[in-house]
Parts: structure tokens; C-alpha cells; sequence
């Protein structure tokens, strides 16, 4: 009851703060970003200190040195950080945006404006530059923010939390104190707590892995903007540049496997499977993909292989594999018969994120972008685009493949809501 | 097992016709919309003795004269059902809306382009019209539908989508059969089933009491948008011109009371509260409207009711019933000292649908606009304005105070989501 007790404490907190948030102008907010960037810098030494204590723990709870690498806090990480908040400060703000304005015949006003959306939550691992990134940007977006990462990191997170907040107040005393939180218990039941306050909490975003994100969007009782996995198809047409296609599916596979908008599994047009196949092998032997083929597409690559070297890694597919986002160099290969099966194959396997069709023919292409469902859909483009910072946002929070609320990369106007603000002179409805 | 299996198959179906949906064109869905309207007139015979069936097990299953009356399709509301589609044919296309679009200094276009959202669950209560309604709206959006009425509306229910259905195919041979489909069942765990397949299903709207939604909500994994209640509040601030407050309260409270954006509270400034309670009064007299008052409040009215006929009927107010929705004529009144209480109030008390200011006085209009976090927020006009007519969006498919996806009145265009469609010329990432 006392873990209960306390996050309803903490999210009424939050509430309250995100109303004060709410009366903040841009050049405020603005203002405590940039005393925020300063004070990280300033103030090294002391989250240093703190993330030693993590870094300490984590080695004797035996974290591999992949993971202690992400929660460790360089000096370069902490300036990354501070260099973050002051780009979040020369974005537009996203708040008071007249996003429609209508008078109506009996001459009462409505405009529907931007607001903040109120408190978010945020979930995530083990790296604690995401404290910094998270709040600031539910910050510059007027949302009061409750964070949560992975207890081996929780003491870099309060050092980095708590050294924000006390900058932003003695820059801005109407700064309220509780518009950035860290939730101050390791508990697990702390998230299914908080989650289940739906009249304090009006959204969370987790980030990270499938297993965390499934457990939280499992366990929350208040909307959960999220994407599970990003399994993202180059389908290489007939009709296509194969030029171009080879170096679409060379960057969407092996230009950075490890993030959600890499390419997983690679459908080729019958009538151009084994010209393209046998061109783009020794790009793929170079970069040591590892092939999942389907029947046709093994036997094109196999014979291929045979005169390659180093030789092509081949291995047939299972159903299974289509489902799967490898996250490194391996990528799945089927030979398709035209645009209506590569269209079905994404419905059946794709995780709704990005995916690309390459083609110089502009009714397939057309006819690829409406029915595919995915939050971004290319024609002749990279899958790797899908990214705030590329699409022009500045700062991103995160990516969403949900329909309802923001869709693919979300930065500031996706941390917003709406609502209508109705001007009269007395009109009542008859 | 069974139940789970068939709901499976049905948004599948769905899910299947959804991506069919995607593809009709505007004069297409017109065409569907203006077929269905004909054929519910001259199917009037057919959906009146299905209609017969379910007033007949209503009358022996003890339904009240009022739960019948609302059950009935009389010819009046078959004509009207049949309106209503032939106005929905007259909106315009919500899908297909270029809501941003913006080329990037690598020269990749990304246009944000407005697209159904798939499969949309209706969950009512025995009004058979909302069947037509609902199934209409959706369509026109491109989303299919699954339709859960009331049990007791079953059989209305299945003739009312069956000659839909028949009508659009006969116009249209691609319409998909499946894009309106009405739960077969009245087992209540169909919808917990049906709510379960975060896969298949996209949205779910419930629309009616605030039992029903509540328990939707409980129940659902996939995304809901509702509003529970309407709390809405009128604050008559020390600065307003008594004449138009005293309009706007009374239009508010008794225009129409049963609906979700009548007033329930009416919030009166010290400084003017004896004057304006006073004013008032012979208009409440008058309309029966029961008062819920607080201590400074019934001391006025108590006062004036000796001198008028019928007095006034009065009652000590309780807190509970400052989160209470009447849809009747019964008020609460509260004195408060300024806006800044009065703003307190609806954050502790109200549902986050619709409140209105009456002031001369700018500021504190702006302040009361900013602060208020509700749907729509009004100054000088009558929270009843809150509805899709009056908003200029056509028909409206229900109201939300969520703050994820639509907020306020919900028409066509917030039946869509949106994608991404990159367009390039061989772009990929650095």
C-alpha cells in the first residue's frame, strides 16, 4: 500500500506541476534549457560521481562491458547531453499552434490550439543520456515528466534530474519543482502502480527492447505510445533501377543493423531476382551478411556463391525468421511474383514501421505507398530515414507504429494535444 | 475456446476488408453511401419485422416503456437513418488529406497524408440507428467496422447492416462484404475477446452510460477513445454582463439537460454572486430547475425563495455531487472567490469536456482558457456547442476527453490516422 501511496503522490505532483508548465511562455522555457545545458557542464564532477556508484554496482552485479559502456557517463556523453538541451531550446515551441480556426454562421469562434498533453511517463534502459533527452524535450512541450530507467542506472539519473531542476530554478523561480520527476525506487511494481492512475498520468512511452515495452503496454492502464520491433522490407521491383536498388538495400541492411528502421528482409521481383541477386552478392559477402533464403533465391545465391570469395553465408529460412528483427548483419531474402505478394508478405510480417519499394514505375509505386501500412512507406528512398532528426523535427522522443496519437518519428508537436477554445458574444444553442 | 476463435475470424475479416476500404475512391464510397440510403427505405418492411422481433423479446424480457421506445424504428427514423447517409455521401474525403509536406535538403519528400485507421469497434446501447450511424461514418473513412449494440437491438441490428451491405455491393462489386459486420453474438465476452486483438483491431469507441464505458476500458488492450461523463461548468466571473450569463446558464442547464454537454455546476464570483443568484432565480423557478447549493449560495436563495411562487427548490450540497452528472434539471451552485478558484474547481471536480467563462474582461478570459484543461473551453457562449453540427464537422460519431488521438467533438477527419510516404530518387543515409 506505501508503494501505491507513493507513486499516486508522485503523479499528483506531476499534475500539478503540468498545469504550471502549461502558463510557461516559449522564452521561459527556453531560458531554463539553456541554464540546464550550462549546469550539466558545470556540474561534471558531481554526476560523475554518482554514476561511478552505478558504475560500481553494475560491475559487481556482473553487467557485461557492453552494458557498463552504455551507463557510463564520459565526458564527452555529459557535454552530448548539455549540447542536446540547448538544440531543444532553438526549436519552435510547439505549444499555442492555431492548428484550425473557424467562425460559424452564428458567429461563435473556435480555434483548435496546441496544448501540452499533461504527464508523461517515460520507461527505458540503462543508458542515462535519455534523462536528459526525454525530459527536455516533455519540457519544451509544457509536459510534466515522471522517468523511470533501468535501476542500474538510478543513481546517474536523480544526479542529472535533480542538477536540471535546480538550475531551472534559480534561472526561473515559477519553474515547478516536480515538472521533472525520477522515480526513486528500484521496484518493479512501482511501473504498474503508476500506470494504473489514469486520472494523472495521461501517457507513456517506453523505449527499448520488445520484452519491456510488451510488459509495459501489457500492464498500463493509460495510452501507451509505442513501437514493439521494427522489421522493415526493400521490395526490389521489375521495373526497378537495380543500380539504385543495390545501394537502397546495402544502406537499409548494413549502414547501422542495430537500429529499428534497418531493413530485416529483402523481396525481389521474380523477373529480376537473379540479375539483382548475383549484382548485389559481393556487396553483401563484403559487409559478411548472412543470407535466410527462400527456395529460389538460394539456388540463384548458391550457384553464385560457388565462384565467390570470401563465399556467401546462406542458410534456408524458416517462417519464423520473417518475423524477426535481427538487428545485425543478417537479412532475410525472398523472391516474390510482383508488387500484390510483396504487399501481402509486409501485412503478414512487417511490424508497420518503414519499408520501401524501389521501382521506376510510378503506379506500383503508388499503389505500394497506399496499401502497405506502415508509418513511413518509400518509393526509391532508404528505410533508414525513419528518424526525427531526418525528417526535419530536430530532437526525436521516440518512434511510434501506433495509429492512434502520433505516428512514426515523434518530436515536439508529437508531445502535444489539442484543444478547442470556443470566443462568443453570448451565442446559445437554440 | 469457440467464442475466441470466432472473434478471431471476424477482425480478420475486418482487418482483410480494411485494407480493401483503402483503396475505393471518393466518388466510389459516395456511390456505396447513396445506395444504402435507398435501399433503407426500401427495406423498410424487412428491418420493421426484425425490428417487431426485438420489441416483441423486449416486452416480454420486462423492458420499460422508455428502453422500447428507443428500440423502435418507427418509419420516421428509418427515413432519418437514410438522411443521415445521404448527408455523410455530401462531406468531404477525409483520407487522402496532405496534412504536411516537406522536401529535405537531400532532396527526399515526405508528405504526411491522412489514412483510415483500420478496424474500429462501435460499442452502443439499444438505439438500432446508431447501427447506420456508426457503420456510415466509418465507412466513409475507410475504416471497417465491427458493430456491438445492445443485446436487445440484435436482430434490428444484423437487417439494418444486411440490407447495407447488399445495397453497396450491388453498386459497387468490390465492395468488401466484410467492411460492416455486426458481432453475432450476445455473449457479453465477446467483447473482451474482441478487445483483446491488439493485432487486428486498431480502435474502439463505446458510446453510452458511463457504466458501459468504464467497463469497456477495464476490459480493452487495444486503444479506446470516450468521454465518461460531461461535468461542465460555467463560471460567471465578478466582470460579466449579468443578462448574457444569465442566458448562457440557462441554456446550458436547460436547453437540453440529459445530454453530456449540459452544465451540472454553475461557479458565481463573490462580488456578484447575491446579484446575479438573484437575477436568476425566477428563471430557475420557472424551468424547475432543483438546486444543490453551498452555504453562501443558499443563504441568497434562501432569502429570495420566501417572496416568489413557486419557491425555489433548494438543497444543502454534498461533494459528491460536484462530480455528479445529473442529465437533468438539477444544479449545483457554488460561490468561489475569482477565476483562480473557480479553475481549481473544474481540475478537482470537472471531466475535462466543456466549460465556459462569462467576463468582459480579457485577461482573465485568456487565463480561464489557458488553464482549463478541457476539450473545449468556452468564453461567453454556452457549453452546449460542444457537438459535431455545431462544430461545422457534419455527423459526429461521439465526443472525447481523451487527450490521445481526437479530443472534442469527433467527425470524419478524426476517424483517420495518418502515414508517411517518403518519395526519392535513390536517397539513402550518410
Amino acid at each position: 500500500m506505501s508503494l501505491k501511496k507513493d507513486m499516486i503522490h508522485l503523479a499528483g505532483e506531476a499534475k500539478k506541476a503540468s498545469r504550471q508548465l502549461a502558463l510557461l511562455t516559449k522564452d521561459e522555457k527556453n531560458q531554463c534549457l539553456l541554464a540546464m545545458a550550462a549546469a550539466l557542464e558545470l556540474n561534471r564532477a558531481a554526476i560523475q560521481k554518482a554514476n561511478a556508484l552505478d558504475m560500481e554496482a553494475g560491475a559487481q552485479a556482473g553487467l557485461t562491458k557492453a552494458m557498463l559502456d552504455r551507463l557510463k557517463l564520459d565526458d564527452k556523453r555529459i557535454s552530448d547531453m548539455a549540447h542536446g538541451l540547448t538544440e531543444v531550446a532553438a526549436l519552435p515551441d510547439p505549444v499555442g499552434r492555431i492548428l484550425d480556426d473557424r467562425t460559424r454562421p452564428n458567429g461563435l469562434r473556435l480555434q483548435k490550439v496546441s496544448t501540452p498533453i499533461g504527464v508523461v511517463v517515460i520507461i527505458y534502459e540503462s543508458r542515462p543520456n535519455v534523462t536528459a533527452d526525454a525530459a527536455s524535450l516533455c519540457f519544451k512541450s509544457g509536459n510534466a515528466t515522471i522517468l523511470r530507467g533501468g535501476k542500474e542506472a538510478i543513481q546517474s539519473n536523480q544526479a542529472i534530474a535533480e542538477v536540471m531542476i535546480a538550475a531551472a530554478r534559480a534561472s526561473l523561480p515559477q519553474f515547478p519543482k516536480n515538472a521533472i520527476q525520477v522515480v526513486p525506487t528500484t521496484d518493479r511494481d512501482a511501473i504498474k502502480e503508476l500506470l494504473s492512475l489514469t486520472h494523472l498520468v495521461d501517457l507513456c512511452m517506453p523505449r527499448g527492447g520488445e520484452g519491456l515495452i510488451r510488459a509495459v503496454t501489457e500492464c498500463s492502464k493509460v495510452p501507451v505510445i509505442k513501437h514493439y520491433k521494427g522489421v522493415c522490407h526493400v521490395y526490389v521491383d521489375a521495373q526497378a533501377d537495380l543500380t539504385m536498388a543495390e545501394s537502397i538495400v546495402m544502406n537499409a541492411k548494413a549502414q547501422r543493423p542495430a537500429v529499428c528502421n534497418a531493413m530485416e528482409t529483402l523481396l525481389v521481383d521474380r523477373p529480376i531476382a537473379t540479375s539483382f541477386l548475383n549484382q548485389i552478392a559481393p556487396a553483401l559477402a563484403a559487409k559478411n551478411v548472412e543470407l535466410r533464403c527462400d527456395d529460389p533465391s538460394i539456388a540463384i545465391l548458391s550457384l553464385k556463391s560457388e565462384d565467390m570469395k570470401p563465399a556467401l553465408k546462406l542458410e534456408a529460412i524458416k517462417e519464423q525468421d520473417f518475423y524477426t528483427e535481427y538487428n545485425d548483419y543478417i537479412m532475410n531474402v525472398r523472391v516474390v511474383d510482383g508488387v500484390d505478394v510483396a504487399i501481402e508478405h509486409i501485412a503478414q510480417y512487417g511490424s508497420q514501421h518503414s519499408d520501401s519499394i524501389v521501382t521506376r514505375h510510378d503506379n506500383t509505386a503508388r499503389k505500394f505507398q497506399a496499401e502497405v501500412d506502415s508509418a513511413a512507406v518509400y518509393w526509391n528512398a532508404s528505410t533508414r530515414f525513419t528518424d526525427g532528426g531526418e525528417f526535419g523535427m530536430g530532437a526525436e522522443i521516440g518512434i511510434s507504429t501506433d495509429k492512434i496519437g502520433a505516428r512514426g518519428p515523434m518530436g515536439l508537436e508529437e508531445l502535444t494535444t489539442y484543444k478547442w477554445l470556443g470566443t462568443g458574444t453570448g451565442q446559445i444553442r437554440g
